[in-house]
C-alpha cells in the first residue's frame, strides 16, 4: 500500500509521499474550490440524489479538488429550500456518495473537504439558526458559548462536512456597515474571548479534528473589514499598523493561537494592499510571528477581484498564492495556476506549499482513513433538545435591557391587556438574521408568540402590524392606535431586517403574510449598507402615534445592527435591545417582559445618537481633551458595557495585588490580582458582569480613553456577596510600542471595575 | 569683530563661530517662543509702546529668544484691538523697539524672529485679510494666488515681522471640522499647486529671504490633520503610510522642494505617535527624504501636550527635539531642555542640531546684518491698492455656480427690485472666516452692498435679515416673506459663521447690529466642528417659507465648511457657493449676479448630501464594484471639480503624444504630452478650468477612483477655440508602490480631461 494510504504512519511523511506522487494539474486541483456543492447533485423524484455532469468534469478537469462549497446551504441565492435542497436526514447519504465518487474516480482517490457557512449555527436546512454574533458579544459569555459552538460543529460533522466558516474576527466600528451584525461588537478583547469559544467549542486542537462531533474552524475574516471606508462593504481600509495591531488582529492571534485551522482573508485592502495580496498580513504576521500552520482561504471570488491589480488571472493567482492564499473560493484565477507556474509567474515551491497545507488539513481531519460519515447520526444531532435549550439560553442572555423608567419591566399584575405592535412582532426571519437558510414553518416563537407563551393567566394579548420596516407606508397605524388604546401597556416591536427574498414569508403561524416585498424591508445584511441610522420613517410616526395614546410604551429592538433610536427611546418607558436573537427569540423575551427570566445582556457596541456622530466606539484614542460638536454631544446615547437588571449590583473594596510591578516581571509571567467584592442589592436574583478596563498613560505612544481588559459574569442570589477575582498580565498590559514591537512598557495605568465603563471603581497601578 | 557679525563670511561658519560663544543656556532660548507678542509692548497714553517687564525677564531668562510670536495680531484671544495694539503706520517703530533691546539687552545679541499668523492674509491689524483657502482652491488659479502672497509678504515683512504662519497643507475629508475653511480642499494636487505658490510668492527661495518684501514662511501643518477621526480638530489620524504619502503629505513635499523656510508640526497623532514625537515623519521624511534644511515649529503648547506620553516636561521636550523639532510655540518643557541635557534625557548634540537649524535661518533672514526695519514703508504697503484688486480678484474668480436652472443668472433687464435676505446678507465679518484680525468699521463690502454697488440705475434693493446661522428663533422669517412677496427675485444669502466675539459687530455701515451673540450664530472655525452638517434649521424655514411666496430664489452661500444643503438647493433657481469671500466678496457676489462677472470657481470639495454618507471626497480608492447605500446615493450632492459659467465649453480633439512608453523612460525625464481643445461655445467671455484627471489600473497596488494630475485655466472669447497642452511625467504617474518606494510602474492608465470629472473626453495610456 502506498505510505499516503498508511494511517499508522505520520501525516508529515504521508503529505510528502502524496505530494511525491502528484502532477502539478493535481496540486493545482487541491487548491482550488470553485464550485457551489448544491450544483454537485441533483434531487430525483423519489428522493434519491445524482451527481450532475458540472461536478463530474470539474473533478476530472483536475483529478480532484481541494474542497466542495455549500452541500447544504440554502438561501435565495442558491435558490435551495426543501424542494430540492438536502434536509438533515438525507445529508450523510449525499456526503458519502460524493466523496465515493471523488475517491474511486481520481488517480490518486484523494478526499474533498466540504465547507459549510456557520456564521450563527449552520446555515443549512435544518441547521440550527443561533442568534448572531451582536447577540453573542451582547451575552459575554464565552462559556456558554463554547457549549453551543460544540453542538452546531456537531451538527455541520454530522452530516458530513468539515469546514464551517465562522464569522468572528470583524469589528464594528461603523454601523452603517450591514454585516454590522456578524461582529461580536466594537472591543478586540470581547471579540477574542468569543473567538477561543469558537475555536474549543468547535473544533479543540488539531488532534480532535477527525472526531465525529468536530469541524475544522476557518475563522473570517483576516482583517480591519470593520473599518472599511463609510461603512460600505468590503470598503478600503486606510489604516496603520498599529491600529491593525490593536484593534483588528488581537481576534485572529487570539483564534491563531487556540489552534484555529483556517483563516479566510478579507475583500477588504489594507492601506493599498488587498487582503489576498498581503503577503506581511497572510505569511509574515499569521505564520512567521504567530505560527499558525492551517490553510489560508479565499472569499468568494476574491482573487478574481485581483486583476484590478494584475491585470490577468494567473498573475492574480501567483499573486495571492505567493502572498499566502492556499485555497481559493468560486475563482477563476487560482484554476490557471499550472500556466501560472508553467510560464514563469509563480515557482512551484508556492504550489507545493500551499498543498501540503491542504493536505496536512485532510489527514489530520482523517478524510484519508475514515472518508464516509455515519449515515444515522444526524437525524439525531441535528437540531437536537440540547441545541434548541442552548439556543433559548443564548437568546435569554443576550436581551440588553437598555432603559427601564420606575421599573415598568417587567410587568406587574396590573397589566392585563397587551398590545403588541410593529413589524418586527411576528416575524420570524426577521429575528433570524443573513446567512440564514429556508426555514421549516412553525418553528420557532416570535415575539408575539413568546409574549402569548409567557402571558400567565388572564392577560390578554392583541396584534397590531402597524407598519414596515422601511417602507413609508402609514395605512396600518390607525389601526395599531385603537388597538394599545385599549390596553394597559403596548409593545413596540421595532427595528430592522435582514430577511432576504424567500418567496412568502410565514408569520408564527405559518401563515405567509409578504410575498416579494423584502428588498423594501430589508435594512441589513451583506452588502446592505445603510447611510442614516435613523428607523424607517413610519416606524417613528407609529410610536409616536402608540404613545401620544397616554398606553405606557416597551420599545423591543429586533435589529442587525445600531440604529439612533433618539425619538423612539425619548417615548418609552423601557427598552430592551435584541437584535436578532434566533428562534427561541421569541420566547426568550416574553419571558423577560414578564420576569420569569432577568436580563443579562450588555451592549457589546456604542448605540449612536445620529449617523452624523459616527464613530462612537468606546475605545478611541484619548485626544488628551474632550472633543465636542457645536451641535450634539460627541458621547452615545447608550455606550458599551452598559445594561440594566431587574436587581441592582453594588461594587466595592477594589484591590490590587500590587500598585507598583516591574515591566520585566510582567514579561516573564508575573500577573497582577484585581480582586472586587460585587453584591446583589434588589429583591431578585440576576447575573451581573464584572468589567475590567484601562486607561494607561505615559508609555511613549498613545493610549485608548478606555480598554477592556477582563469580564466575568457571575450570578448572585438577592443580597448575595461574592469577591471576584480577575488578573491583568502582559497580554493584557503589553502594547505595541513606538518601534512596533509588543513589550510591557514603563507606565501609569488606571484600573476600573464596574458593571459598565460609566460607573466604576478605580485604582492606580504603576509599571516601572 | 567677532566672525558671526562679519557679513562677509558664509553663513555656515558665522553659525559655527557663535554656536562656540553659546552657553547651553543660551542655546534653549534661541529654541523657545514662549511668549506672545503682544504681551511684550504697552501701549502708552500718547501713542508710545513700553516694552513690558515680562518681556525683559523673558530675554534674561535665556539670554534672547528664538522667536517671540504674534506682535501685530489681534482677535478675541489676544484682546488686541485698535485701543491697545499696533496699526500699520507704528509696527515697524515696536518691531525695531523690541529689536533693539534684543540686541543691546543680551550677551551675544542674537536678534528675535518676529512669526506672524497668516492663513489667509495677514491676521493683524490693518492686516488685509484675503478670502479664506477653500477660496483660494476654487479659485484653481495659482499664478493669482502666488501674486496674492507676494503682497500679503510685503506687508507682513514691511511691519518688521519674519515668519509667516500659513495654513497650506490640511486635506479637507471631513466637512464636519471647523478648519475646513484652512484646507485647498480634498485634492492633494490642487493642494501642491498653491503650497508652491504660497512658498514662491510669499518667500521666493533661501537666496531672497533678506529681501525687504519676502518673509520665511512656516508651512503647517505637518501632517494629517485632515484624517481626524469624526472631524473633530486635532483628532486622532489612524491612517497607514501609503495612505499618508498618497493624500497628506504631496503639499508637503511640494513645498519642501520649493524652498520652504519651516513646518510647523500638527497637534494630532498618527496611528499612536504624536506628530511632534514622530521621528520619521519630522527627521526621516522631511530632512533625509526630502532634504529640507529649514525649521521645525512646534504648534501651540503641542509639546506640553506629549507629557501624555512621558509624564514629565524634560522628557516631552526631549522626545520631541530628537524627533525633529526645533523651535516651540508657548510651551513650557522647552524651556527645560537644559536641564534635560544635564539629567542626560537628551544628547546636547540635539540641541546644537536645533540652534544651528534656527540661526541659520536668522542669518539669512538678514537679521544680523540689517536687524531693523524701514519705519516708514508700512504706511503704503499695507492696505495698498494693490492688494485690494487682488484681493476682489481672487473674490471674483473662488465664487462658484452650483445651479442655475434656465439661466435664472445673471439677472435680465425685468429684474427691477430685488429683496436680498438671509444672516449672511449683511455682516462683513461672517465673510472672513476665523483667524481674523479687528476691522477698522466701513471697510470691505457685504453682500447686500456688493448687490446695491453692481444694481443697475433704476434697480430696487429690499433687505431683511430673515433669522440667525443657528439659533433657533424664526421672529424675522414673516418680514422676509414680505420683503420676497414684493420682489421680482430674491437673493437669499445662507449659510456658516466662523466669527468670534469681538464686542460689537456692525454692517456694512459701521453700525453694530449684534453683541454677544457669536458663540450661537459660530458653527465653523477652529474648534468648531459640526456634526450634522445641514444649515441651522432656521434657514430651512426661512428658505421654504421665502420659496413658498413664488417669488424666485437664488442662494448665496457664505461659509466655511461644505454644508448640506439639499433642501435649500432644491427650492433654488441658482445657487452660488462663495466660501469666506473676504473683504471686497461683497463686491464680487453682486458684479456676478449682475453679469458683469462670469463666475469661474470650481469646487475644490465634493459637496456631500447628508453627514450620513461621509466621506464623499472624490479621489477614494477603487472597490472596484459600486458601493451604494439601500436609503440613499453614495454620490455627493456636487462633485470635486463641478462649476457652471454663464457661457458654455466644449472639448474635442484629446490626444496623448504617445499611447505607450516604458516606465523607464518616464523615469529619465520623459513626459506625455495631453493635447485638448477648448471652445467657447456661448455668447459671453469666461474663463474655463481644464482639469486633468487619471484612473489607473493594474500597477500592483489599489489606486482611486481617479486623481487630479494637471489643471490649467484659460480665458476664451465667445466663440475662441484654443489647444490647451498639459504634460503627464514621472511624479504625475508615479506611485508609492508595494514596497512603499516612489516608483513608475507598468501599469494602464485612462487620462480623462474635461470641464469636470462628470464630463471628460478620455484616452488610454499604456506605461510598459
Amino acid at each position: 500500500m502506498e505510505k499516503y494510504k498508511q494511517s499508522g504512519l505520520p501525516i508529515k511523511e504521508r503529505v510528502d509521499d502524496l505530494m511525491s506522487k502528484m502532477t502539478l494539474r493535481e496540486k493545482v486541483g487541491q487548491l482550488n474550490q470553485r464550485m457551489y456543492g448544491w450544483n454537485a447533485y441533483e434531487k430525483q423524484e423519489g428522493g434519491a440524489y445524482a451527481l450532475t455532469d458540472a461536478f463530474m468534469q470539474e473533478t476530472a478537469a483536475f483529478g480532484g479538488m481541494g474542497a466542495l462549497y455549500g452541500l447544504f446551504r440554502s438561501d435565495p441565492w442558491s435558490g435551495v429550500d426543501y424542494s430540492n435542497g438536502i434536509a438533515a436526514g438525507d445529508s450523510a447519504v449525499v456526503a458519502n456518495q460524493i466523496q465515493r465518487y471523488m475517491l474511486e474516480h481520481t488517480r490518486l482517490g484523494i478526499p474533498v473537504m466540504f465547507s459549510e457557512e456557520s456564521p450563527h449555527g449552520h446555515q443549512a436546512l435544518d441547521g440550527t439558526m443561533l442568534p448572531v454574533n451582536l447577540n453573542v458579544g451582547s451575552t459575554w459569555n464565552p462559556a456558554l458559548m463554547e457549549r453551543a459552538y460544540r453542538l452546531t460543529a456537531a451538527e455541520i460533522r454530522s452530516r458530513g462536512a468539515h469546514l464551517a466558516l465562522v464569522s468572528v474576527l470583524d469589528i464594528l466600528q461603523d454601523p452603517r456597515w450591514g454585516r454590522s451584525e456578524e461582529c461580536y461588537g466594537e472591543d478586540p478583547y470581547l471579540a477574542s474571548a468569543f473567538t477561543k469559544a469558537v475555536v474549543r467549542g468547535m473544533q479543540g486542537d488539531w488532534s480532535q479534528l477527525a472526531e465525529a462531533d468536530r469541524v475544522a474552524v476557518i475563522l473570517k475574516h483576516l482583517s480591519a473589514q470593520g473599518a472599511g471606508i463609510g461603512g460600505k462593504n468590503a470598503g478600503p481600509a486606510s489604516i496603520g499598523e498599529r491600529e491593525l495591531r490593536e484593534i483588528h488582529l488581537p481576534a485572529a492571534m487570539a483564534g491563531a493561537k487556540a489552534g484555529a485551522a483556517g483563516f479566510m482573508a478579507a475583500y477588504n485592502e489594507i492601506d493599498g494592499i488587498p487582503c489576498h495580496a498581503n503577503s506581511k498580513l497572510l505569511t509574515g504576521i499569521l505564520r512567521e510571528e504567530w505560527g499558525f500552520e492551517g490553510i489560508v482561504m479565499a472569499d468568494g471570488q476574491a482573487i478574481d477581484r485581483l486583476l484590478a491589480l494584475t491585470g490577468g488571472h494567473e498573475a492574480a493567482a501567483a499573486l495571492a498564492l505567493s502572498a499566502g492564499v492556499d485555497l481559493s473560493l468560486w475563482d477563476k484565477s487560482f484554476t490557471t495556476l499550472e500556466a501560472a507556474v508553467l510560464s514563469g509567474l509563480v515557482d512551484e515551491s508556492y504550489i507545493d506549499r500551499a498543498v501540503a497545507r491542504v493536505l496536512r488539513l485532510k489527514f489530520e481531519l482523517g478524510l484519508f482513513d475514515r472518508p464516509y460519515t455515519d449515515e444515522t447520526k444526524a437525524a439525531s444531532v441535528v437540531g437536537s433538545e440540547d441545541i434548541r435549550r442552548i439556543n433559548l439560553a443564548i437568546a435569554r442572555e443576550s436581551v440588553i435591557l437598555l432603559k427601564n423608567n420606575n421599573m415598568r419591566l417587567p410587568f406587574d399584575a396590573n397589566v392585563k391587556r397587551i398590545a403588541v405592535i410593529g413589524p418586527n412582532a411576528d416575524r420570524i426571519y426577521n429575528q433570524l438574521g443573513d446567512y440564514t437558510s429556508v426555514q421549516r414553518p412553525k418553528t420557532g416563537s416570535t415575539v408575539l408568540q413568546g409574549i402569548r407563551m409567557a402571558a400567565t393567566e388572564g392577560v390578554e394579548v392583541v396584534y397590531a402590524h402597524g407598519c414596515g420596516i422601511r417602507d413609508a407606508s402609514t395605512g396600518g397605524i390607525a389601526e395599531a392606535v385603537e388597538t394599545a388604546k385599549a390596553a394597559d401597556v403596548a409593545v413596540l416591536v421595532l427595528g430592522g431586517s435582514s430577511t432576504r427574498q424567500f418567496g412568502d414569508l410565514f408569520d408564527g403561524n405559518g401563515e405567509a403574510v409578504i410575498a416579494g416585498e423584502r428588498p423594501a424591508e430589508m435594512d441589513c445584511g451583506e452588502g446592505v449598507d445603510l447611510a442614516d441610522l435613523r428607523l424607517g420613517a413610519a416606524q417613528i410616526q407609529l410610536a409616536e402615534a402608540v404613545a401620544a395614546t397616554g398606553t405606557p410604551v416597551v420599545v423591543v429592538l429586533i435589529q442587525g445592527r445600531p440604529h439612533a433610536i433618539g425619538e423612539v427611546d425619548e417615548l418609552a418607558d423601557a427598552v430592551l435591545c435584541a437584535w436578532y436573537p434566533g428562534k427561541e427569540g421569541g420566547q426568550a423575551i416574553g419571558e423577560i417582559l414578564f420576569g420569569q427570566v432577568n436580563p443579562s445582556g450588555k451592549l457589546p457596541v456604542s448605540l449612536p445618537r445620529s449617523t452624523a456622530q459616527l464613530p462612537v466606539y468606546y475605545n478611541q484614542k484619548d485626544p488628551g481633551r474632550p472633543r465636542v460638536y457645536v451641535d450634539m454631544t460627541p458621547a452615545p446615547l447608550y455606550a458599551f458595557g452598559h445594561g440594566l437588571s431587574y436587581t441592582s449590583f453594588e461594587y466595592r473594596e477594589l484591590g490590587l495585588s500590587a500598585a507598583t510591578i516591574a515591566a520585566g516581571d510582567l514579561a516573564n509571567g508575573e500577573r497582577v490580582k484585581v480582586a472586587v467584592k460585587v453584591k446583589n442589592t434588589g429583591d431578585v436574583a440576576g447575573p451581573e458582569t464584572v468589567q475590567l478596563y484601562i486607561k494607561a498613560r505615559e508609555s511613549m505612544v498613545t493610549r485608548r480613553i478606555a480598554e477592556l481588559k477582563g469580564f466575568v459574569k457571575v450570578a448572585l442570589e438577592p443580597g448575595e456577596e461574592r469577591e471576584v477575582m480577575l488578573e491583568l498580565g502582559a497580554d493584557e498590559l503589553g502594547i505595541w510600542d513606538s518601534s512596533m514591537a509588543f513589550a510591557v512598557k514603563p507606565c501609569k495605568v488606571e484600573v476600573m471595575v464596574g458593571g459598565n465603563l460609566q460607573h466604576t471603581l478605580r485604582a492606580e497601578l504603576a509599571i516601572v
